[in-house]
């Protein structure tokens, strides 16, 4: 069910948080942490997707099927488009129940997401 | 200097930490939050850009110019390039001394994104 394969830096252990990468602050990335980390950020670099994931992110239960969420003013079809895009990037997995596939945020990935964000320097 | 313009949802304050958007999972995010926050996912979305993005944000002082940063294989133009997108999504500001543009990371943006990706379930 995981989409860790996807992400062959991120070392899933049980569930629990296994960041790709350091924060950005701490040392430069090299090529194959970037190649790992740019693919989850370009993921949630389109509006519409975005929405989407936010949508099933906070979803009652932490899931959504895509009757669930097709109030961003796109079609079903566009809405089914983007969540597979997101389940690529490895930021959604997905199971098949009956009629529907639910969707369900990956907490690790989105955990070493924040974690790469993590550690900003304070304002100047 | 400060790019908070390019961010109209980001209200910057004294400096402080003025998070544009929920985090992902307490809501859905509306079309106007997307567009703010999916600009500056899809600015770190390019492992190159990354790449550079993170040899600003460790480098000493938190700061870095092109002559700094030159190690990551591509040209000192396509560098420059890189630098100019993350400076128009409003994730890095810069300031010219001398012969050379300094840039810095904006930590109030940075820190948004890093709360935007705060609040994941826990793991199941």
């Amino acid at each position: 069910m995981s989409n860790a394969k996807d992400l062959p830096l991120l070392e899933l252990d049980g569930g629990s948080v296994a960041p790709c990468c350091p924060p950005l602050t701490e040392r430069p990335l090299d090529a194959e942490e970037a190649e790992a980390a740019a693919r989850m950020f370009k993921a949630l670099g389109d509006p519409v997707r975005l929405r989407l994931f936010s949508a099933v992110a906070s979803h009652e239960g932490g899931e959504a099927c895509v009757c669930d969420i097709s109030d961003v003013g796109v079609s079903q079809p566009t809405v089914s488009h983007h969540l597979k895009k997101l389940k690529e990037a490895g930021l959604l997995t997905s199971e098949r129940r009956g009629t529907w596939v639910y969707y369900r945020v990956e907490p690790s990935v989105l955990a070493a997401m924040g974690h790469l964000l993590a550690g900003a320097p304070p304002a100047a």
